[in-house]
């Protein structure tokens, strides 16, 4: 079967749908100037992916930490780097607000207007560690104009874990074969490539800052591309 | 609190987004010509309602029965009603796909209108005894702009059980309070206000057929509409 008879595409979501550094940075840059704070914000970014996401999802993948959502995961850490930021005086309702920056994330240029074209032909949907309600609300605030949300919290795992892949496709009543992984990242699309998924790699140089450089596929995957409006072409959309 | 300071409506599906009746019966007469077939599709759409769905249901609702998703439900049912109502000589692929009208239920006309002013303020999303993929499918068929696709598959219980309007709002983020159910049932919005959700009854005379009546609502629920489009008046959007 070629991919092009998939049925459905999935979507890592940050750093390949939405730039979740240069938000993060930008809303935290905008706190600086209302609060007249100075702050690293590219290192407070990087923090709080790295330790607060990256990190924790790790251990409870390892096992060592029980399931917790994103939000829970990204408020924890945020009390953590307000204070090594030397950050004071924020309300609870600020720091509240700041922590959902994870909901308002940008995407990159391509993503709408690739989604749109993409979803004429296939169903399109996150499959994303972050929480269901994170993306529901992400998608209202970027107009990703997904057929429905799918979550790791739906399966109460995190990708890399099987359950998360074979429980969209089953969710959306398909075969692993119809369900094409897109994602920036080669041991996302690693994982689903084992369990019968087609694959898709989106170059996303600028996941990791203005300086960053495309990190190539590390794997060999069905397609590779450098925006969702070249995945398009290449599936006929 | 309002129900104007609600964050989401979750809505049934059956009967208050899709005319359920009429769509069956639009795709069983078209089969109906090209097969040559004679066949009553009024009563055979109101036995596979009945029969098929809501009674099976009420037996898993009970106890009686394990919980199976809407489109294993429909396919058993449709095998004995093709019987019933002498239709033969169908393929496999042929009742598959007339198994899956419930795929392509049209909605009554208010529904994209109405739900498109609704989005403006708040999260839509069904919360439907619908199987998701039904659900998602539904949404592109008949271009339903849901934020996200909610559905009893999702908390392996139907309603009226408690796990399918809590597990919605926990699923959203928000409160019961946050949520209102709409509904053109009354029992479905008795079961929600029980939890604490606001509630939105939506007459909908024709969801029996153009010889029916309009169910007054039978309990006292927030607001009382004739349509998506008065309730978007009523909330303000």
């Amino acid at each position: 079967m070629s991919i092009r008879d998939a049925r459905a595409l999935v979507f890592d979501v940050f750093g390949t749908v939405v730039d979740w550094r240069g938000s993060v940075i930008r809303e935290g840059e905008a706190l600086s100037r209302a609060k007249g704070l100075t702050v690293d914000w590219p290192r407070f970014a990087d923090e709080w992916r790295r330790e607060g996401y990256g990190d924790a999802i790790a251990r409870i993948r390892r096992g060592e930490a029980p399931f917790e959502l994103a939000d829970a995961l990204h408020r924890r850490k945020l009390g953590e780097l307000l204070a090594r930021h030397g950050i004071v005086g924020l309300s609870d309702a600020e720091v509240d607000h700041f922590n959902r920056v994870w909901h308002r994330l940008q995407p990159w240029p391509d993503s709408v207007p690739g989604l749109a074209r993409l979803k004429t032909r296939y169903v399109v949907a996150p499959l994303s560690n972050g929480n269901f309600a994170l993306l529901t609300n992400m998608a209202r605030h970027a107009g990703l104009p997904w057929d429905c949300i799918l979550s790791a919290e739906l399966f109460g795992a995190y990708k890399t874990d099987p359950a998360t892949y074979l429980g969209a496709a089953r969710l959306l009543g398909l075969e692993p074969g119809q369900v094409v992984m897109v994602a920036a990242h080669s041991p996302d699309l690693r994982a689903a490539q084992a369990l019968g998924l087609p694959t898709a790699f989106v170059s996303r140089p600028f996941e990791h800052g203005p300086d960053g450089r495309a990190a190539p596929p590390d794997g060999s995957f069905d397609l590779v591309v450098n925006s969702f409006l070249e995945l398009a072409d290449k599936l006929g959309c």
